[in-house]
């Protein structure tokens, strides 16, 4: 059971791929979304265009371990950047995915400057690692990723929620080197940030996730952030950061969920 | 010359619709992409569900004014959404777009908490108010809003940026109560960030623009914030939040935009 091969997919006819959705993936039995829109971008992307640039999946149906199939259809092919849109489906649509890929080989020539750092954490072992419950939460994917939240964000998991809806921690693939798909799942991968809210709220759905991916990550542990300002309107927004060993800022992620009604 | 107007579709056959660019909403020749994204919208919107939850556009080509057609196609109809993707074009695709519909015109039963406030603005008259200028910037689309700029970040007009890639101000119709997709356009009717950063950029195309819609806008101002933190790889992203004069946010945005390359 790699990342790699249980995000694969297979060509088949008229631009259709089929793919698997594999058990292990799952939260509870439902796919993690972010898994899901890997085995989207992996049938979306072009062989010369391999790093999703941006990409966003509208989240339709829960997703369950069997096969299922993407139509993926090219809206353009520019100098560039291709432009892709699929919808990956079993008996019914799962989720649908607007995507823009490029070729982040090389390194760009262009103005820098960042107006962030990435989060202040103690070293991996002094934070908390998250392992697989047989409750299904933590979800069994815990095996292939080696996740350690920040201590100060951790308590929620024994009653007592840090009071701000907020993961911070450490990340990496359990003997695999992440690539910018890898990515797409790696913002999905923390607890929801509402774990830390003294809120009532225990499940909130994704309708909608964005990625924006700057750059391949360097080789080694990503130090990532996940933070919620506006639970409103029945709706939160999930804003996540992923940065590389070498301290460059990778990903940029932002869901927008549900609150349960009435809760 | 109005907003609704200058948005309308007719539908035609197979699920198609014809909307016209009109003149006016263009920046230098190219209609502004939040423009671009209402006239999607309210392609896509189904009658019962016309307000845009969550709405993400790819740019293709730049719109020219002239008779365009919108493919709009219904991906999932649930219980509470609707999710619809389209491509607007003309001789080639402008733009792409996926997006989930609601109906917010009922209050929300739901926990509400809110880490963030609206930018403290001196009173509309005490901004600099953006006009119209021949050159083609600020665009002719000026005369249809009433965008008032905090004065600490708008010398950038008279060559001296603030310094920090930040926008803030306040933006309502002239004469015409926004809706939600009118916020569409809101979010992406400012100044570029950039323009405040001491970057030699001048133009940064818009590869990929986000909004989700947590409430309709009360009649009035509306307050607005656009910031910039990460220019790095080529690209940055502009969030922006967009609030009420009840002081509730009504809208959150974010593009990515693409750094011109050795500059």
């Amino acid at each position: 059971m790699s990342f790699a091969t249980d995000t694969a997919v297979t060509a088949a006819a008229d631009g259709e791929f089929a793919a698997e959705i594999r058990p292990g993936w799952d939260v509870v039995g439902n796919a993690n979304g972010g898994y899901l829109m890997a085995i989207a971008a992996r049938a979306m992307a072009p062989a010369a265009r391999p790093d999703p640039i941006s990409i966003t999946a509208h989240f339709l149906s829960p997703g369950r371990p069997g096969p299922v199939i993407v139509g993926a259809e090219t809206v353009k092919e520019g100098r560039s950047y291709t432009t892709v849109r699929c919808t990956l489906r079993a008996d019914r649509p799962v989720l649908t995915v607007l995507g823009t890929f490029g070729d982040l080989s090389e390194p760009v020539d262009a103005p820098e400057r960042v107006d962030a750092a990435p989060p202040d954490l103690p070293p991996p072992d002094d934070c908390v690692r998250v392992v697989p419950s047989e409750s299904g939460f933590p979800p069994p994917m815990m095996d292939n990723l080696d996740l350690r939240i920040h201590p100060h964000d951790a308590t929620f998991a024994v009653g007592e929620p840090s009071g701000r809806p907020m993961f911070r921690g450490w990340l990496r693939f359990e003997g695999e080197q992440m690539d910018t798909v890898g990515l797409l799942l790696a913002v999905d991968s923390f607890p929801p940030t509402i774990f830390n809210a003294h809120l009532p709220v225990a499940w909130t759905p994704t309708l909608e996730l964005t990625t924006h991916v700057r750059a391949r990550p360097a080789p080694g542990w990503l130090r990532c952030q996940f933070t919620t300002r506006f639970i409103t309107g029945g709706m939160l927004e999930e804003d996540g950061e992923v940065w590389d060993s070498t301290g460059r800022l990778v990903a940029q992620s932002r869901q927008l969920a549900l609150l349960p009604r009435g809760s």
